[in-house]
């Protein structure tokens, strides 16, 4: 299972999947957001070994991206919360969701939605915008260098 | 390198991960958005064996990301081009980007940046945002069960 690690590759993306580490974790992640905080949770969720989401919660606690803590009714288990490096991986969440309902949809449809509380409607298709909410057009956004590894600079189209 | 399957899982992200593949398949992706187009060009900038190259290369081009062209300039050599379905995978590539920048940044500082090509300025960390463009809070986003399999609703803060 172990991969060639990106952790030497000075590029953002490479780093990210490092931290984040094998795709499972993603799905550990993303059942944190969805209220996951026992270990218990995880695995009904997972249905994955208990050594194996033992490890696993492991790597994602000592990356930094979950935190154990005491239970949150006073009694003995340990819960694990997203921190806030881990919480901003849900524009990662939210971008993976939306391309695969609309690219790897199940025959049966969607497991969840991502809904704006204050109206009940799902979420639009998230485009790339600016500050101000504007939208950029696909054709106008390039990539460039930042340190002089990189040869091309535009994205195709 | 083989783990269990999630195309049987209902989930978009488990599904995603599935289409993509193995963690390497996304540097892939991020070349051929960068603007590698040929065979040497992912293999010069990945640094990996040529025939484990060939593989990641034909399990992106039979799940439908990478298209193989003739070559623009017409000699004999095949291209790979990103097609619809895997040109949508951008907002994924953006998203692990602005996480990676902000908390996996490498010492000597980040290999590219993406900008608006119009100004020349980075393109901002994306917030989730309705199709007027406008904010959406993070506390307002909920994750609602859309086939009665999950129990919980809510992004935890």
């Amino acid at each position: 299972m172990k991969q060639k690690s990106f952790a030497e590759m000075p590029c953002s993306i490479a780093r990210t999947l490092e931290v984040i580490g094998p795709w499972w974790s993603i799905l550990i992640i993303r059942d944190a957001f969805m209220g996951s905080r026992r270990f218990r949770d995880f695995e009904r969720s997972l249905g994955i070994a208990k050594n194996t989401l033992t490890k696993r919660l492991k790597l994602l606690v000592d990356g930094g991206l979950l935190d154990k803590v005491p239970a949150s009714d006073g009694s003995k288990y340990v819960e694990y919360q997203l921190t806030e490096k881990g919480r901003d991986l849900f524009p990662v969440m939210l971008a993976l969701t939306q391309w695969g309902d609309k690219w790897a949809a199940h025959e049966n449809g969607r497991t969840f939605v991502i809904v704006d509380e204050r109206s009940g409607e799902e979420i639009a298709r998230q485009q790339v915008r600016d500050t101000n909410g504007a939208l950029i057009p696909a054709d106008q956004i390039g990539l460039r260098p930042a340190m002089g590894r990189l040869g091309e600079s535009a994205v195709q189209d």
